[in-house]
């Protein structure tokens, strides 16, 4: 339970380039109409966009430029400048390079400076971690005004000569699961009318002896062998855990607050897939609660989808409503969780 | 300024193998006498240890190997355990793997679980970063016990295959410079006997419109022809600036406390190369200050260097003993410190 009152003043995101449907993934990647409907069926996301020319290779936009756009975005929707940014808080698990950290080349082309800047190596709690961390940054009460970033390109990893054919499945998903994007909110301890008070965050190592249900590689020279599998999912583990994992945060969060299951108005369920997010969403019997997805339109990009979320829900956002947004990191296995309250 | 006390309850380090010196890395990269007379002069650094066996270019320890090496030692000799630990952060520039986040894989080797967990992205003043994480989740009063983690293991790298006599010298010099390593502290809001109160914690990006210093690049599909030039640094630029960044932040430090210059009994220094440190703490001015160095001896392995500094400067702490150290990252040019009182 967050102690004193901090405010989501404003959410922002950005995407590179327009939608590219599955069946424009299938034909870049020789793949036929069969796994089209494997993909529609059993993942159900239909448009993703990626920071990746899939004719050339190239990468478009780097992981810096959506994040500037998403931080503009929030930025100008909160009323702030980049002179009342006290501190940055941003997380990704695809950094542009290792160093310097994304965080700060973002906050240059922001024109922020002499504050601190932070970048969580995080998955797809990573949103939560992020704005965790930002929030106990403002409790020390050394801050104001907090932007909070998150985003990925994973679209780098993909070789766009390779022949999917013989990718094995837990490899071949990441293709169709995935896309790029980048999102902000900006945080603050001061009042401002029709901004949620964020009420909890929950953030939670529980992996203790589980395999990673998701790996995404490092390349040094000293590993080249493993440059061809940079990217793997274990699909049946997080099938199996995260709905599981979603519904304890529901409850863990609920039963900190207080709460009633009845009361929530919103609910920003996971996204790793469209497909899973309804599975998820079943599950939780929430039955007041009104669901924010994005996921089947953008795919999953990781650190910057609950931003996406946000960014829908603070608009529709009325006095006396309660929202629940549920994230859960797969990889090593993390709960995460925000509640607002307006 | 830290409000509530957070106390530095120990610190533990860990390095992979036996010191290299410079001139088995000479040997190994066909490099000649001149170019280790030159290393003596203008580098200063002895010995360091790799993570990477350098007949093989294989890698030997991970940096989850190491840091879980280092954390195991901290928490020994603050008398904690596992179970107690509430929170932890970790700072590298290095992740042995994107996903799952290296501080995840430490944890769970410690048995660490149901606790957040935290990893950043950061260079020389990571472990100041994490701390300042650390200590903001310690500030509210959520949790007693944090483990803080920091390390890097750069030699991965390396191709040990290379011919350096055909790289220039922005390059050359990491070979040099950079050491491997993990470290890690414990800190707390509980009292313990002649464990150091954390009294300020500063970190703060300075690099507006300033090129990057150093730049260790991020592999992808789509980028390929950048794994040629992994790494660069600017030294001159280093050399130029971190001398004086390191004076700001002994003069911010004692500003913010309201010290005396000649109060202060111990100074970590930053720890670039030993000549590097050597210059800085001729420009500090800290006439009282005992130095606490280890770059000669391990080299700069960048997240971990606090830590060693803090396993050197804990045992000899008496009451009445005040301390600062002071690291600067020349990635993106980012401010850091910390004073400590006993």
């Amino acid at each position: 339970v967050v102690a004193s009152e901090i405010r989501v003043l404003s959410a922002g995101a950005a995407v590179p380039g327009p939608p590219v449907g599955t069946a424009e993934l299938a034909r870049c990647f020789g793949m036929d109409d069969l796994w089209q409907q494997w993909v529609d069926t059993f993942i159900g996301t239909r448009t993703r966009h990626l920071a990746v020319d899939l004719r050339t290779g190239r990468r478009r936009d780097t992981l810096a430029d959506l994040a500037e756009r998403a931080a503009a975005d929030a930025l100008a929707a909160a009323g702030r400048s980049a002179q009342d940014v006290d501190v940055v808080v941003m997380g990704t698990a695809t950094p542009d390079e290792l160093m310097p950290a994304t965080v700060n080349v973002v906050a240059d082309r922001l024109r922020i400076d002499g504050v601190p800047t932070f970048q969580l190596q995080s998955g797809c709690a990573g949103a939560v971690q992020a704005i965790d961390v930002a929030a106990a940054l403002l409790h020390t009460g050394r801050y104001r005004t907090a932007l909070v970033l998150g985003g990925d390109v994973i679209a780098k990893h993909y070789d766009v000569h390779a022949d999917l054919r013989a990718v094995p499945p837990e490899e071949l998903v990441n293709y169709v699961l995935f896309g790029d994007g980048a999102g902000a909110c900006v945080l603050s301890t001061e009042e401002q009318a029709g901004a949620p008070v964020l009420r909890a965050v929950l953030t939670r190592l529980v992996g203790l002896d589980r395999a990673p249900g998701q790996e995404l590689r490092w390349y040094g020279s000293a590993d080249r062998p493993d440059e061809l599998r940079p990217a793997r999912e274990d699909y049946k583990a997080i099938e199996e855990s995260v709905p599981r994992l979603a519904a304890e945060i529901v409850e863990e969060l609920l039963d900190d607050l207080g709460w009633d299951r009845s009361g929530i108005d919103y609910l920003l369920p996971p996204q790793l897939s469209a497909t899973m997010t309804a599975t998820i969403v079943r599950g939780l019997d929430l039955p007041g609660a009104k669901e924010i997805s994005c996921v089947d339109r953008i795919g999953n990009n990781g650190n910057a989808l609950l931003f996406f979320q946000l960014a829908e829900l603070l608009p529709v956002l009325t006095p006396a409503t309660r929202a629940l947004a549920v994230a859960v990191e797969s990889s090593k296995w993390i709960k995460g969780g925000i509640a607002l309250e307006s």
